[in-house]
């Protein structure tokens, strides 16, 4: 993936595909956006179809589109082999439960088409041009209202049977946090303990709202959470860095106070000085538009998939 | 990685360095291997003295190897921007600690040399041979005295500041567990808790040797630890397989019982019937054979990028 003029030369269209909003762009990159558009989530059918004429529109200029990628909201079904291959698969969001993102976008455009969730194009995008640039296994957390994660090593995003679910990983619980848990499937996840809404649940106000001892009591707290869960990523993938975004991620002082926590919880091993870093565990670069930037790497690999097959 | 003919007929060298012996083998694969010899681990020089003297003998016939792969217990150096890369880094065996492996074998034998742990490669061997076969996102966990794990995606094996120390991850205690763990670095890992080392320290005698009831109760804790372990690695990294070997993955009913006690930890999430299936946690199908072959599939990864690389 060089920046080279060849490449530069290429648009690529990017779909960030939200439970509240489409996010489509044209461009090569973060920086070079030649047209954008938001589009509300509604129903499928008129979704997908207002995303398809933003696109037809942007050619009827004369431009062409070298390929698409789409960062979806998920679950969603990455294997190629499985028939619903491209689809929203089953989905808590009214409407959107086995939808066939991919198909449509494919029929209309007949372009190379990348799909991946969300949080692995977010991964992908500040592996490119944001906090894990030149980094070649590296994971990207997301904490807000959930808690999700993108991981990318060898070249690629990482998924398998399914896309990794960072936010499900063990945590042990915090002595004194008498918090059931936010998660419907388990009361011992990182998401059910540490996401915004777990923190809104737990301190009965937003966590921006929380002031002096309480904040400072939200702030350990959510920092030992996260830290336990990274422990699991650290062991688990061994990643050159974890960048964390989403609005939690904000609370002043939590990303250095996750340095030093998830030092405490690695317990001296490996032993790798770079581990206890400040640049092991920082913030995102690339905010808000992660996952649209993401989506145009979405797009270049898959036509550089089609190339390389033929 | 296929299995075409022009592959078939180069040779390569293998290297399973492990602590008690070093393994090495010429061969295209496990089911074609040339010559082997079997090397007691003494001091480095001697030990990897002996190593190149075996592959130069088979080299002084007239056949001619294209790579060798090291597979290497650890942990070891794998990034190749560091001056130590190649070294067994910190080890508790004695004389072994900082030990440059790569770099005497390849200026002694002038080939491409592959390097990775003894998990990574025997996780490569069982995607290219074994249990995993043409699955692309797998895991491989060894259980025995310790618990090692190596992790393959898109393509090759997964490390990054280090490699995966899957033994580490988390795991929330057994109700009625008092046993306080078996690894000097936490007091909550899943090889602190569940490894043969911990077996034989909580139980008062060798797995092998539980019966009746007390063989029951070992089994259904092993099972357990095992599989909130492996849930980590589920949401971490949404493999296809999780592949199971090692002396303690062999008592009898064991891996039916991680599977059953894997789909009560998930919860219901993802929800994806694969997770249930019998062919989600398997055995090794390599047994104490995947650390060599998996070399070889290392030395073949060398030979690629050397190629892809001029």
């Amino acid at each position: 993936m060089n920046d080279n003029g060849a490449a530069a030369e290429r648009l690529f269209g990017g779909i960030e595909a939200g439970g509240t909003k489409f996010v489509c762009v044209v461009g090569t990159g973060p920086d070079d956006i030649r047209a954008k558009t938001r589009i509300d989530t509604t129903r499928p059918e008129p979704t997908l179809d207002h995303t398809i004429r933003f696109f037809r529109e942007f050619e009827s200029s004369g431009a062409e589109i070298a390929a698409i990628g789409i960062a979806s909201f998920g679950p969603v079904e990455l294997r190629e082999r499985e028939s619903d291959y491209g689809y929203i698969t089953r989905t808590p969001k009214p409407h959107w439960s086995h939808t066939d993102m991919v198909g449509p976008i494919a029929a209309a455009l007949d372009v190379p088409i990348g799909f991946d969730t969300d949080v692995n194009a977010a991964a992908l995008a500040e592996g490119r041009w944001g906090a894990s640039r030149g980094l070649d296994t590296h994971v990207y957390v997301t904490v807000g209202t959930g808690i999700g994660g993108g991981v990318v090593a060898n070249g690629g995003a990482v998924h398998g049977l399914v896309h990794p679910e960072i936010g499900h990983v063990y945590v042990p619980r915090v002595e004194g946090d008498t918090y059931g848990g936010g998660c419907p499937y388990h009361d011992d996840c990182l998401e059910g303990m540490a996401s915004g809404f777990a923190m809104n649940e737990r301190w009965e106000r937003r966590a921006e709202e929380l002031e002096g001892d309480a904040f400072d009591a939200a702030l350990a707290m959510e920092a030992t959470y996260l830290a336990s869960g990274f422990r699991n990523i650290v062991y688990a993938i061994a990643p050159e860095r974890i960048v964390v975004g989403g609005g939690v991620s904000e609370m002043p002082g939590l990303i250095p106070l996750v340095r030093s926590k998830l030092v405490e919880r690695l317990g001296g091993y490996p032993g790798l000085p770079e581990h206890a870093g400040d640049d092991f565990v920082v913030p995102a670069q690339l905010g808000s538009g992660a996952g649209s930037a993401g989506s145009l790497v979405l797009a270049e690999l898959a036509l550089q998939r089609r190339f390389a097959t033929g």
